[in-house]
Parts: C-alpha cells; sequence; structure tokens
C-alpha cells in the first residue's frame, strides 16, 4: 500500500487551490502586460516549490490556508525573479513562450516583475504569520544582494565555492525557504525547521546542477530554449568548471571566462567537447550527493505518506529531463 | 510659545535615528551598484514622507521604534519606485544626480531598484505589525498597478479624473500611509485612522499638483532637472489640461496627446504659452483646495506640537519652489 500512496499525489486538492489563488493574482483582461504575467503563470513548468511547501506543510501539520497562501507566494517570487532575470540577461524564451523583454520595451518587464513582486508580498502576508514574513524577505534579500553581486563580479576566475554560493543564492534559497516556512507555520521544534531547510536547500542545489547539465547536453526541444546559453551569456557552470579542470588550457573556455563573446561555432565545438568528457557525469554526480544528503534529513520528518512524496520529488530532481 | 514651537523640529531625533537606519540599508563599499544606492538614500531631498509619518506617529504616541522603522520603510519604497520609474521613463537627472540608467545598463537599475524594495519589505516587518505591513503592500500594490495601466493607456485624450486618479495612486497613496499606518501603530481609533489617511492622501495629492506646475514653471537649476520633461514623455498634467480646456485648438499640445514627440523648438513655445495662461494658477488654487480640506481632517489629532508642525508641512505644501 506504501508504494500505492507514493505515487497518488497527497497534495493534489491543495495544489489545485494553490493554482486557483495563483490565477487570482493577473487579470489578463486589464492591459496586455498582466495577460503576459497571466500566461506566465499559466504556462506553469512543474511546480516544484509549491509542492515542497505543500508536501512539507501537510507532514508537519500546518493549517491547510495559510499554508496554500505560502505555496503560492513562493511560486510568485520565483515567477517575478524570472520576469527581472530574462530582462537582465536578455533571454528570448522561457518556459517555450517569447518573453516579455523581446515582446516589449524594457519598461514593461520592469513594472510586470515590479507586480508580481507585489502579489507575493500580498501572497505572503496571507498567511498572517510573522515568522515566515521575515523568511521570505530574508530569501528575497539574498537572491537580489547575489544578482547585484553578480553584476559587478569581475570576470575571470571563478571558483568552485563561487560557483556553490552563486546557486546556493539563486536558487536553493527558495527552495530553503519552501521546505522551511511550513516548519514556522506548524510551529514545529527547531530541529525539525533545520532539517526541513537543509532538505529544501539540498534539492535546490541539485535542482541547479542539473539545470545547469541540461543546458549543454539537454534537448533543445524539451527545455524550450537552445543549449549554451550560460556560456553566451558569459557564465560559467559547474560542468564547464569541471571540463576546465581537466583542459586548464582550453582557449574557448578561457575566452568566455574573460568575457569574450565566443563565436557560434567555437561555442558549439566547445559544448560538444564538455558533453563528451566526464564533466557531465561528474556534475550529475555532485547533484546526487546533495540529494543523498538532503534525504537524510527527511529522517526529521514524522512517517506519512508526503515523506515518501518528498523523497521522490527529491529523487526525480536528478533524473528529469527538462 | 505655541508659534516657537512649530519652529522648532519636534521629530528631529527621530529623523536622526531614521537616516542612520536608511544609510545602513546600502553598503557602499561592496559594489559601484550599491554605492549608487547609498547615494542616492543619501541625496535625500526634503524626507517630508517620513516627516509625515513621525509627526503623525508622535502626535497619536506610536512606539518610537516602530514608528522609526515604518518611516524607513515608506522612504525605501519611494526610493525604489523612483529607481524603476527613471529606467522606465528614461530620464537622466533626479535630486541632480546622473540615474542609475543613464550610467549602467538597465540591469543594474533592474536589480538596484529590486534591492530597495527588498530592503523596503525589511523596514516595514520590522514594525512587527501586521495591519501596518497588510497597508504598505496594499499601497505598493496600488502604485505598481497604475504605473502598469499606464503602459497600456492608449494616446488620446485623457480627462481631469483620469489625472486624478493617476496622481493618486502614484504619489497620493505613499503620503496615505505615511500619515495613515502611524494610526494602526498607535491603535486608535477607525475615525482618527480615516483621518489621518486623508490627510496624507490630501497632502500628496496637492505636492503632486504643485510638482507638476513647477515641471512647467520652476527654475530648472534649483530642480535639477530641465523644465518640460513630462510634456516631452508625452505625459499630460493638470497645468496642461487647464491650459488645453482654454485652447481646445492648440496644435502642439494636441501633437503631445497623440504621443507624437514634439521637436525642442515646438515645446519651448508650447511651455511658454501654458505658463503665460491663467492654467499655472488655476492649478495651483487646485492644490490650495487639496491642502486646505487636509488641513480639516487635523481637528482629529490632539492639539500638540506635531499636530502644528504637520499643518505647517501641509502649508508649505504649495510654497515650494523645487
Amino acid at each position: 500500500m506504501i508504494t500505492t500512496f507514493t505515487f497518488l499525489d497527497p497534495v493534489l486538492e491543495p495544489l489545485q487551490q494553490m493554482e486557483n489563488l495563483l490565477s487570482n493574482q493577473a487579470d489578463g483582461t486589464r492591459s496586455p502586460f498582466e495577460a503576459a504575467l497571466a500566461e506566465l503563470i499559466a504556462a506553469g513548468g512543474k511546480r516544484l516549490r509549491p509542492r515542497l511547501a505543500l508536501l512539507a506543510g501537510r507532514a508537519l501539520k500546518a493549517g491547510e490556508a495559510p499554508l496554500v497562501n505560502l505555496a503560492a507566494a513562493v511560486e510568485m517570487l520565483h515567477t517575478a525573479t524570472l520576469i527581472h532575470d530574462d530582462l537582465v540577461d536578455g533571454a528570448s524564451l522561457r518556459r517555450g513562450v517569447a518573453t516579455l523583454n523581446t515582446r516589449w520595451p524594457a519598461a514593461a518587464s520592469v513594472l510586470v516583475g515590479d507586480l508580481a513582486f507585489t502579489r507575493a508580498a500580498g501572497l505572503i502576508q496571507a498567511t498572517r504569520s510573522l515568522p515566515v514574513i521575515e523568511m521570505f524577505t530574508r530569501t528575497m534579500a539574498v537572491m537580489v544582494e547575489s544578482e547585484v553581486a553578480q553584476l559587478a563580479r569581475p570576470a575571470g576566475y571563478l571558483s568552485r565555492e563561487d560557483y556553490f554560493q552563486r546557486i546556493g543564492a539563486k536558487t536553493a534559497a527558495l527552495f530553503e525557504l519552501a521546505a522551511g516556512a511550513p516548519a514556522l507555520l506548524s510551529r514545529s521544534g527547531a530541529e525539525t525547521l533545520a532539517a526541513a531547510r537543509r532538505f529544501g536547500y539540498g534539492v535546490g542545489m541539485a535542482f541547479q546542477i542539473v539545470d545547469d547539465v541540461l543546458d549543454l547536453a539537454g534537448d533543445p526541444a524539451r527545455l524550450g530554449k537552445p543549449t549554451g546559453s550560460d556560456l553566451r551569456q558569459g557564465v560559467i557552470t559547474l560542468p564547464a568548471l569541471n571540463y576546465l579542470e581537466d583542459h586548464p588550457g582550453d582557449a574557448d573556455l578561457r575566452a568566455v571566462l574573460q568575457r569574450e563573446r565566443p563565436d557560434e561555432a567555437g561555442l558549439k565545438r566547445l559544448i560538444e567537447r564538455i558533453c563528451q568528457s566526464a564533466a557531465i557525469d561528474r556534475a550529475l554526480e555532485t547533484a546526487s550527493d546533495f540529494i543523498r544528503e538532503a534525504l537524510e534529513e527527511l529522517a526529521c520528518l514524522p512517517e506519512c505518506p508526503e515523506r515518501f512524496a518528498l523523497a521522490d520529488l527529491a529523487l526525480d530532481i536528478v533524473e528529469r529531463e527538462q
């Protein structure tokens, strides 16, 4: 019976409530800009972060209404950062749809992103939990401060520690919030809170590493964007770092590190070399290590269908192909 | 003695605390971008909004620490909106200093603005008052929604009601928050809360009308920016609306309404015609009406030096020259 439980989705109902709440946050009839926000919300993706929040919250017996608001707030904050990041990075596709910044002047991305931030603030305050509101704002600060630091980062050397710090702030912090805040809602003890946070953090780290692998080795059609977008923007991720360790003299990769824009042919050859090396597998092993450590934290949660579903969710991270 | 009281500043000390709190929000040594935020905060301006909050809060006996946080949060939200607005409008000068968008690519303005929003969220949650946090988020929503609607506004006709609604959302809402939230902090009754909000709203409306007058008739050196920037961006304000009522056939103004970019010579002549008409005085009379109505709301506050200072502040709005 337990295996059946893990295949049923134990948060189907609150997830549907969250979808309704999310779709109420943008009135697509008011302007083409709000319609674009509504569209981006609906395009949705896998709802990993809200799913984490709902599963952790159910496992810890958090109140349903605040939990659904928290899950929606986390997804809305994610959406807000995507809109501004796409503008900052000049990205052209998101979830297979043309980004706002390719359709309108920068003003639209700025303001629609601000609107999404505002909606996220409204949703998180609806939890009426000051500790949750505080954790939310701290997470937002970690994410934005890291983005500002990234803008100011000089070209050249990038260490493994820099990389982990960057993806920790960019991605894992939000997963940590999703998994940890439910422990605040349920007034769980400090130990459970810390374990839930570490679980979310580890899942987030693995998620971003797999994302960075897919950016090089994934199927562009499934990803909804061309491969190599990180390198094209001068961003060095773990697979490229692994490759650089084994091939410190690779001139194409050195050029990317120095923020010289590589030509498309050179970039394609570089991606091929990385994909044919052991760099990809080593990065995936690192992701698996994060997942393994994260799974150990789950012992802190009561045994229940939601805990099994959290383990499934974590294991799926290293199996995903998009 | 009472007149002496009104000339002394009854909130000198909390205002200084607020300045310290504000300057702690941006570490200028971390990156040139955070330095730009620190510089913008320090350039400061008149601190009208925090002054409103501190005076109202003192009059209503709100707790000092939450009040100072509220005042700083309001000023930080104001700063955040300025950064994104300057990017959206392509403005080149702010408080006499080159705007971020003229110094760096859009990414810097987007992220430094986001950083300021995040700091504002941190400051407001430090009040630890859910009603205040809610009022803050609602105000942010009013401001951002209005900006998005403004992007989508079709060229052509603009009514007086449209104008009042726009400046209500753009400016008066934040003044309303500054004056009203202290009543929430002090747990004043509903009547006092409503009166404090209306006072702030009226002062904000008058402030924006005077701002719009100065944009046409002010001294560019004192303003720190050239005159006519609104018309140059196709924005029609109250003086221009007044002028249009008396001169419905003015071709230059009609062109601005249709979003045709006027040439500089035509624009200069248009500004001269508006300034020589009765349109400016009529706009200032409207501002005075808002101040007169706002002053009546002050009767709801206890008689104290802070109440007199609030009246002074309101009266100064229609006297200012920058």
